[in-house]
């Protein structure tokens, strides 16, 4: 099978690759569609090492499409099911093999293109701004990055949650795209430099990082939360701890790619019985930027990483 | 009334006041002895404003002594009971107005002196491991800046937790005083140099501040948390998101000072039930560094602010 490797100087290749096979609890999947993550061109810069268990060499961390082959003892799906799933690695591939308790259902009116948009973002969002920072109606959020592909999980999922919804996106010209991700719920979409017009905020949801991101702790209310998820512009910040005690507040780090096996299986359990019923309903959706053909990965990967995107960049093999 | 005031200039004096009365809901304290805080030297510097409703002017914020008055409304107690609480200033004096509902006993057997070191630092210790850092028995804790009056706090608080204790101490002339602190119990006394070799932990306390403190997420556990308490050798540090990331780590800043009435009320009740009754059986003791009268407030704050201290200055007007 065709399969995109990142080579041992950190360039992505287009390979040939024998076909996986489904072992135990596992699944092989013919995939249809896979999304683009940051977290591909830092493991091509070779920051990001791919958890065990995964292909080392091939990036992709969410995929749809159909599965095909089912190993030993795999009850939850048959071949032909239409999934989608969060993986560890090798989805920029024409198969994977995928445990399948990480599996998601798909639900039946959704393209590939926007299955394969859906693991990652909303697997991160709902996980960070539900089961972590508890959010709860009325809560007031602010979305640092608000244009990206989690970013947008992010602003619809506070959106369902009920909260006030500030989203910042530093280019204006995105601005009317993220007011309309929740067409029956109003978002105050400004620039980073607005955002403190807006404070107090009980959550702050950074996506961004860079050398400023921490003064946001100065934007909490008492006992807020900033969620640290993202930190492409910046990896390290000046905190001002003192702002972070008068404010007693909280900085939590996520990351779900380092987690075990089990956990992400049941994450994989809360999306299934949680978030999935919401896209099915059209209560959430997966706004696409652009799609490439697999032997286009070049441009879907300079997609990536340039600016002005809008959701998320998808691959089709 | 004799009373330490903080002028124009920052400098503490001692002065005459008129006698406080006890309004509605609170009691006047004839005080026999007091705490000294770090909190009082910033609060002279004017960093650190009093809270509203307490003496603008007079640093002091722990107590103990007799109630002497007792205003329209208390039930709680009477005239001749032997009270101790944490205040919002006001306590370097002969006599203090205080509300009711932030009373706590004095146990039978302690001292003045042992009972004006207790609140500030047992209710900070309890407030933030026990109920915001939600400690259990197993934990492994790291205590920086272990020999001080809070940090004394923290390591028997974890102790009576069951939590596995290291106590970073810079002195090692204190090593021994802290090791002595809970005899049944074995704590890893250490030098900051050493913390790493003792890592992982799942709760780091943060009592010092400074440079390099938040290079301490490295240390943490998977889901780990920074408590960040205090931070006299320095407010702002650079923070690496990515460790705080990969660790899914919590920095969790924290402060007694800001809170509303009502939730010191609700802290003092929880210190009531729950840490008292510890203190009676003696399974908390209060260390005592120095004790000076009233009119030498001078050479104590001289004493609160020098090296080299092990638990809690005292005055006794």
């Amino acid at each position: 099978m065709r399969t995109v490797v990142i080579d041992s100087q950190g360039t992505f290749q287009l390979k040939r690759r024998p076909e996986p096979v489904a072992g135990p609890g596992a699944v092989v999947v013919r995939v249809r569609a896979a999304g683009l993550n940051a977290a591909d061109l830092q493991q091509a810069r070779g920051d990001y090492p791919a958890p065990p268990g995964w292909p080392a060499d091939v990036p992709g961390l969410e995929v749809a499409g159909e599965v095909e082959q089912v190993g030993p003892g795999v009850v939850e799906v048959t071949p032909g099911d239409r999934v989608m799933a969060l993986v560890g690695g090798g989805g920029h591939a024409e198969r994977i093999a995928i445990p399948a308790d990480l599996l998601l259902p798909v639900p039946e009116y959704l393209s590939w293109e926007e299955a394969a948009g859906f693991p990652e973002a909303f697997s991160t969002a709902w996980d960070a701004l539900v089961t972590q920072a508890g959010i709860r109606a009325g809560d007031r959020v602010l979305v640092s990055g608000a244009a990206g592909g989690v970013g947008t999980a992010m602003v619809q999922v506070a959106a369902v949650s009920g909260a006030h919804i500030v989203a910042s996106v530093r280019r204006p010209e995105l601005h009317c795209r993220v007011r309309a991700l929740t067409p029956d719920r109003q978002v105050d979409v400004v620039t980073p430099d607005e955002e403190s017009a807006y404070a107090p905020y009980d959550v702050i949801v950074e996506l961004v990082g860079g050398e400023n991101c921490l003064r946001r702790v100065a934007l909490l209310r008492s006992q807020g939360k900033v969620l640290v998820v993202g930190v492409q512009a910046g990896a390290t910040a000046p905190l001002r701890m003192f702002d972070l005690m008068l404010a007693r507040a909280q900085l939590i780090g996520t990351t779900i790619r380092g987690r075990s096996h089990a956990e992400k299986a049941i994450l994989a359990a809360t999306v299934r019985t949680s978030v999935t019923p919401l896209l099915a309903q059209a209560r959430l959706r997966v706004p696409i930027d652009t799609v490439f053909p697999l032997d286009r990965f070049t441009d879907a990967y300079d997609r990536l990483a340039g600016p002005g995107k809008f959701g998320k960049v998808i691959l089709v093999p």
